[in-house]
């Protein structure tokens, strides 16, 4: 008796697993009233006001899984967001109905179906940040809450330059907070690029960091060590030399949070 | 002895007015988190943070006049705001301890000298404002404040041909909510452009209108009506109909206050 019960609640299992089927959003986030990205209790945090909507939409208690967990105050334009539903709904008429009940500064862009196990964590192959520095005089009310407002005028070039130095596989563990947080601290960073805006962006300077995968804080810690590099306070060689030190304590502060952006996260599909 | 205390009395105003200047502070708000320019009680008005930080600065309770009130929500890229002051502070050291003391969605961009009696109201020659429109399909969380949404993509060379019917001098009452709220209604539209914007900003539709004067939502209310045309659902005669009409009813639908941005005001030097 007990052994056909036994065999029954697999069996329902298996049909119940079958049923459910893997989910990959795409979402973009204004970070600015989040306590980030993980929930807390008694916090605001992205996971949680997608799970709320999730619950709402599909009647299911879900957990969800990002590709990796934002700060308070950065923002995503393209955070990749894993979870498990029973939904009949299609996935056009799920992204409508999350978007109908998410608040306003967080939206799903894209869902797709993802294969049984995916894990949004180990499988991202790169990702993509985006640091805006606004280096004019003024106070700009508009991008407050998007850029980092320095009010010294950024040598582009010069941080450019330094940032070569940085480019490639390296052990990046200068630039960790709280080092050892990883078991390797050696990552790969194909993209290190620093730009002035033109126009109406013509005192914003943008950082663009696409790696293999990144250390706790490690891109904010970049863009502070060169920010020392691009106001004059350090030579150029010196990110270099942080990056050959291997010790946190080398490299310039860290920028504040509210200036970095998620861009995109790249599976092998 | 009464004639002598007069006199004094009358030499000592004399001479605290001298000591009186007028300042014109050019200054950008996110109108957001406001309910409106104007000081209302138990409201927060960006006026009042205006006149908070300039008692806070100045140790004066001054009352500060601007060009015209922006409603709830409308943001200023170049308000351009008037009052006297006794301080001895320069202008630059009074912009920057403004800034200091000025919550972080309102900024003074300028301070200049004005001629005793300047009335940033009666002397404004023209004014410019844009409004922003995000036709888009996503939700876009980082324009939520500051576009409309709308979610169908709008024809930009219908809404530019058939804005030519309300440039130059008209009487503008169709496009006036609670007409008459102003002696005349005639005002002379100078600039009605309407342009789609590129690479980041290809689903952005940006409408820019000068004019020597604007009546009580009048750029709402042309936005509106030309988003009829945008959408195909009135021709390209129709905004020219609709003013020839003289009545509201007959205009579109007012669009929303938080595209909406006053971006310069113009006075005879």
């Amino acid at each position: 008796m007990a052994r056909r019960l036994h065999r029954e609640f697999l069996h329902r299992f298996d049909q119940l697993r079958a049923a459910m089927r893997t989910l990959r959003l795409t979402v973009a986030y204004d970070g600015s009233a989040y306590a980030g990205w993980q929930w807390q209790p008694q916090q605001k945090t992205v996971q949680g006001a997608i799970e709320d909507a999730l619950a709402r939409v599909t009647g299911e208690s879900t957990r969800v899984v990002a590709s990796g967990r934002t700060d308070t105050g950065v923002h995503a334009l393209g955070q990749v967001v894993a979870f498990q539903t029973d939904t009949r709904l299609s996935n056009e008429v799920l992204a409508r109905a999350l978007n109908a009940e998410l608040p306003d500064d967080v939206a799903v862009l894209d869902i797709k179906p993802a294969r049984d196990g995916f894990d949004p964590i180990r499988e991202a192959v790169r990702k993509r940040y985006r640091y805006v520095i606004h280096d004019g005089t003024g106070r700009d009310v508009f991008r407050r809450r998007y850029c980092w407002h320095i009010k010294w005028r950024l040598d582009v070039e010069a941080m450019q330059r330094a940032a070569l130095a940085l480019l490639g596989k390296h052990d990046f563990r200068s630039f960790e907070t709280d080092w050892p947080s990883r078991v390797s601290s050696v990552r790969t960073v194909y993209v290190l690029d620093v730009r002035r805006g033109t126009d109406d962006e013509a005192d914003l300077v943008m950082f663009e960091v696409e790696a293999d995968g990144f250390l706790y804080n490690m891109v904010r810690n970049i863009v502070g060590t060169l920010v020392e590099v691009g106001r004059g306070n350090e030579p150029e060689s010196w990110p270099g030399e942080v990056l050959a030190a291997g010790d946190r304590r080398e490299a310039g502060p860290k920028a504040p949070a509210h200036g970095l952006f998620l861009v995109r996260v790249v599976y092998d599909e």
